[in-house]
């Protein structure tokens, strides 16, 4: 059963390839940069884009991935920004990732020529959602404090699958027993020199800087490493 | 694609649930109970353990489930404990979850005739570990709170999944955005009246209801509602 398992599992990679890469075409044809936006659950992806996505200089939609309930995309509706919500919960008691097809059932929903800037809001996980393309030209972290320094250790994967971690809840960090160096550390050791943001969602501290980014990969300029 | 894909994940899960069956003999013929202990990434299960393991008056071994790093395993070693690892990644990049013939894999290293108490630490996710039955008598799951007081709507079969929600890190209230009263209507929402803990792993507080708990289960004593 195992190996019927993997074997199908595989094939599943397979195909999702497949399916990703007609996404990344429609998307690259209709001029719009796509982020995946990755996390573990509650690490803050929906507070950070309420955050963030008020009076950007580009066009930005959201696609909303969610297990049950309509909560973060009811909250990005107010944000005055297209928004598709996909429920992963039909098929077998609710998929713990987005994959390409699930994306591509948003498509039609999307306005994508009204569009520069396309967020993906992952499933809360960090396993699976880094296996799984979408379609996506960048993939981006967001990774709370609160979780612990040992996190690019133990879910290297995920850690590895990114162009850029967004550190957040920084605000935390007086409340925390978290040492932010021995964290980075970690993060260099199964990414060496990944791009990194540090953010509070809540203060709003270092927001800034990823306005800025999403702003140039949504113009499709070059992102400085 | 997708319909094969869901078939063999039904048949993943019967089988799954063949196996976790014969788990539970095992355990019972040892007459160890085993706990099923599921969270997000960075809820602080490895923490709670290492703060409520020490001396406790039923013998107790840990099963400590990672996709990679032996970090949780070598902290729970230090308390003197029982303690196996099982490591999810050799099966396409890392399993999301444990499942029954994983835990089964593990059941010779462990010395179940010596054991009263059996705490199966999951991997960090709110999705697929509720999915996967492993032979365990109770599932416990914990949730903290600078994860949100939103999760039980979002991850909902997690939350109904288990028989006593700890909810971690409560010392972090003073600093968060987080109604506790809305979260415990949240939490009613989805599984009412289900047992809760407030603790902080950290500080302490709270732990020693969830050590006698710990010790009433081990000694199959009623667990009072």
């Amino acid at each position: 059963m195992h190996r019927t398992y993997v074997k199908v599992l595989e094939d599943v990679l397979d195909a999702n390839g497949t399916i990703a890469a007609a996404n990344r075409d429609d998307f690259d044809r209709a001029g719009v940069t796509v982020v995946n936006l990755m996390s573990a659950p509650g690490a803050g992806k929906t507070t950070l884009l309420e955050r963030s996505l008020r009076g950007l200089d580009v066009r930005v939609g959201v696609v909303e991935g969610d297990v049950a309930s309509t909560l973060d995309a009811d909250r990005i509706a107010q944000l005055h920004v297209s928004v598709v919500q996909i429920d992963t919960d039909p098929s077998f008691g609710g998929e713990c990732h987005l994959d390409a097809n699930m994306v591509r059932s948003a498509l039609p929903s999307l306005p994508l020529d009204e569009l520069d800037l396309v967020l993906i809001e992952n499933v809360g996980n960090l396993v699976c959602p880094a296996e799984f393309l979408v379609g996506e030209h960048h993939r981006v972290m967001v990774s709370s404090v609160a979780e612990g320094e040992d996190k690019p250790l133990k879910y290297p994967l995920m850690f590895r699958a990114c162009e850029l971690v967004i550190v957040n809840k920084i605000d935390l960090l007086p409340h925390l027993d978290f040492d932010l160096d021995r964290y980075l550390h970690n993060l260099d050791a199964v990414h060496p020199g990944v791009d990194r943001l540090l953010v509070s969602a809540k203060t709003g501290e270092g927001v800034d800087a990823w306005r800025e980014w999403l702003v140039r990969v949504g113009r499709r300029e070059a992102v400085p490493a």
